[in-house]
């Protein structure tokens, strides 16, 4: 079990934080998502240590984008 | 065919306009919902004048509220 924390910027509401949870969550081997909406902070608990990839292209699919990329 | 303009307050983002739309679409008559986010205002048509109760509940069963209420 691995947790990672990342920064999601664009976040604006509750529903941007569902839309982000579930993207993410849907990862294979992920097992817990947290998202903090003031912060865009987002930590993620995984079976195995995700690939930035992975984290990126769902979290841009939910609409949003990693924090510096 | 009647055209009411409201100002809903509270939308930050598409999902928001999504769930007000949804819900102001759902009161019986209504044929069309316009909103503009970055104004609030909500341009709604319907068959015939709509109740400002049936508006209000809608608009609060999205999870927001009419200006002024």
């Amino acid at each position: 079990m691995t947790t990672s924390t990342y920064t999601v910027v664009g976040m604006t509401c509750g529903h941007c934080v569902a839309s982000v949870t579930e993207e993410i969550g849907g990862i294979d081997g992920v097992s817990q998502v947290d998202v903090d909406l003031a912060t865009g902070s987002v930590d993620v608990t995984s079976a195995a240590p995700l690939s930035d990839d992975a984290v990126k292209a769902a979290v841009e699919e939910a609409g949003y984008q990693l924090a510096g990329s």
